[in-house]
């Protein structure tokens, strides 16, 4: 398989226009597109040939909006740490978007699976996680590819979100994930437009 | 900015065809070609936009045949963890491609960048590693669709990877990095190919 320069622009158009989205309209996803998502974190990368996230996608409205309140006193908890006027800017941004997202995925680490025999991950268990991160990074493309907003949050506590939604002991919580049709698109992050945080390009230096 | 059926199914061609590469021709990699794939990061998502991503190619020949005896010795280490048929199973496995391969990156992660001003990562730190891995998945991801094959090297000491290469003590050895041109191409895991670990569905629940 040989890939053609329109292909690689074709790629970098997806990783321009991906966002973390906050902003979503109320329009539900078709189930066909969330299989489709599904499948596309079959081709991630994995550690061992691992392939060890657990997604639980969260339809109980109860569940949702308690994850919607374990959000609201983390975040509160956040602009505390800040001095007054970064409180001031902090408090201004909107850093997820529970409430309108029509799909809500929690996803896990199994921390000791079966799949991949330890291999890979002898030194670095951390990989395991770190293959969650790559199927989740997977996902967010498939579904910016498929006009699809995706937005993580991590403004969450790991153990309450674990708690709540009685994942097994061996699992570990990565990311909680908002899917959903956005309000607008953009390609550049909204912590730069706002002015938190400008992009700022990859360090590299040579050894 | 709206795509198309035929950009997902691009996006899609280059999830199937992007492998863990170990066997890798000594062809050289243009500088043109890493300054795109550098690019690329750029791009990759980060908690608060903070990128805290940091390169090292590392290009001394001392230093590489180094990062060569440390995998060699974790590798060993690893073999005898198993009982004796896998052990003969495992040792078979052709795991690192470091000597052929052309351009070799260690990839830290800033534990404690001053960007991103803390945002998102005060009750899971660990974003900041994650959007290493993202970045690293951007990379792969790009180098695929320009040909270029990628193998992220785990099987390594991080202690020993972070003193030989001199990184400041406030960085984290996320992964280690060969890119060349691979031997062949495929659209399978070679450890679902050699029996290892045959490729499993994402796991997918419901709450």
């Amino acid at each position: 398989m040989n890939f053609f320069p329109a292909q690689a622009n074709t790629l970098n158009d997806i990783l321009r226009w991906r966002r973390d989205v906050r902003h979503f309209r109320t329009d539900l996803v078709a189930d066909c597109a969330i299989d489709r998502l599904r499948a596309a974190m079959d081709l991630a990368p994995s550690v061992g040939n691992s392939r060890p996230w657990r997604v639980m996608q969260v339809k109980d409205q109860t569940l949702r909006d308690q994850v919607q309140d374990i959000f609201e006193s983390c975040n509160r908890e956040a602009a505390t740490a800040y001095d007054e006027a970064t409180r001031a800017e902090y408090v201004r941004l909107k850093l997820a978007g529970l409430r309108a997202a029509p799909v809500h995925l929690a996803v896990f680490t199994d921390t000791a699976p079966i799949e991949g025999r330890g291999l890979g991950r002898r030194t670095m268990p951390e990989t395991l996680q770190f293959s969650t991160v790559m199927a989740i990074h997977t996902l967010w493309l498939a579904a910016r590819a498929e006009n699809i907003g995706l937005g993580w949050v991590s403004i969450l506590a790991p153990a309450a979100i674990h708690a709540l939604l009685g994942a097994p002991d061996s699992w570990i919580f990565t990311g909680y994930l908002c899917l959903g049709y956005a309000e607008f698109a953009d390609d550049r992050p909204l912590l730069h437009r706002t002015g938190w945080q400008c992009d700022i390009p990859t360090q590299w230096t040579e050894r």
